[in-house]
């Protein structure tokens, strides 16, 4: 069965992105790439500092609200019906609730051929990378780290702890079919 | 109706991302904010300067290929689902083909309850702001003011060149139902 | 004289960025330019935060302590320096306070032949184009609008409110000797 | 005697912004950092696609003309005023020229205490490092990879194809005094 949508799980600073753009270089057909990042951005500013929709602490928490959920809900039926009009579609996504984040996917995904990888990073080093890229709270990467993985299943697993991106994106395109 | 979806059209620099940033501070609920910009930003880098996907000529023309127009297609199926899903979405875009661009929106809409935009901007004016910026091929104002707008229809339109982005999005918000 | 350093002093959000990059693309020979932001960024990202350095409040107020003052102080020599060695520099700058921000200036420029250029804007304007930029605190502009011209001299002075970037550069220019 | 410059030199995508980022981090006084790319920033948009400017080759190569050697010039004398008048001061480079580029800076930097530092990265893992960022021209990384080093003295050197940008900091920041 031909693979219509790459999910990307992992926590901040765990190199997703760069993962992504090497997917999408790696890989023979056109893929079009989407993250929560992305999804955050296309929200109204007031809502980025917001209880109702998304509130970045300064040790690193973060909190998600009502409206949040509810367009969050309508980008993932969004981003599924794009793979059912024939769009290649890479996600790269955060899951703050573990396995309830990837039961929200897969009900939005229906009958979807998805293929579910996980990106690890050790702590301490996903705690140095988000240092040295300076955007991004300090504390995110470690609080992060671990709970994003907790109940969460996957075709295929990579560490970028110790491998570059390029390889770890080579690893999960031999798995896309 | 319930508005659903706002789509803004409008050339290169003329003011749409502005007007749209206003639009989800001053409209009461909360709106998603999709742009072709965004769109572009999600395909490989290497369709970005190729014939089959996107060139910006260094003159300001603005070339689209097959691969581009099929993933644009499954894009814009995507964002409808959004709205059908429950979001209220605003859509800024350039329609390089005038009325074939909106026809290939409204196929995706179908009965969704859209508000069409023109966001107008005098030519010279927005080749101006296209060097105030500082981020875009020269030239793509110019060439693109007046193509865009051939042939399609709005529910209002609005001018920056004497209008402030603010008033502009108020104007279009008192639209919206 | 000839013209070694131009100094233009706004409030947030009223258009300084445009304006050099417009006169950075009217005037014939290459001139440099550099702004508080530029200054701000180059400084570690604790120091974005802190008493010390500078604090950017929720209500739109700016506030900077000793290390902040101590490493401009050098800045602002090492930009003269700039000019003394050859290089035709502008500068954008927000005189948090006015005639002593740009005693400040006077000081680290000594004999250099420097053109202050007072950029103006209405404070609903600025801030209404605050919200449109949508990255910049809200306040800002309405609470620096008018306090950083306070006390200062000018050679020339523009205003955004209703006249474009690129024509405030070339009425600009025509000063430059 | 007291650091008061710290310069890393290597090629593009061998992690110098990382570790600049980290050395900010780490050092206990605060340390302004510049680098080549906000030289390039601060320059004219027309000078940065010209032969008098700098040309990025759609192959990775990079050439540099008269007018920026000049600014140059004048942007290290600049430099080397600020950490005169007091300010610490980090400055990543490219030494494109090798040796001949050390010397420029030798020259600006007259008797100021400097620690010359060598950023190293295998030529591979740098160009996928450049993949997975997105932003930069492909072949920078492979073609600057060794000749950036050749003829020029260091204090100390770091390699990141196996180390991490904090460690790498914190092994640099070890030879400041």
């Amino acid at each position: 069965m031909t693979t219509q949508m790459i999910i990307l799980n992992g926590g901040s600073s765990s190199g997703k992105s760069g993962i992504v753009r090497c997917l999408q270089a790696v890989l023979p057909d056109p893929w079009l790439a989407f993250g929560c990042d992305a999804f955050i951005d296309a929200m109204p500013a007031r809502m980025q500092a917001s209880d109702e929709g998304i509130v970045f602490a300064a040790d690193g928490e973060v909190n998600v609200g009502a409206d949040f959920r509810e367009l969050e809900s309508a980008w993932m039926d969004g981003v599924a019906a794009m793979a059912r009009a024939g769009a290649r579609v890479i996600i790269d996504d955060v899951f703050l609730g573990g396995a309830v984040s990837q039961q929200r996917w897969q009900k939005a995904l229906g009958g979807l051929a998805a293929l579910w990888v996980g990106v690890r990073c050790e702590s301490a080093v996903a705690a140095g990378r988000e240092l040295a890229r300076g955007d991004r709270v300090h504390g995110m990467a470690a609080s992060q780290a671990d709970v994003v993985h907790e109940g969460v299943f996957y075709d295929v697993e990579v560490d970028t702890t110790h491998t570059e991106s390029l390889l770890c994106a080579r690893t999960i395109a031999a798995h896309v079919s």
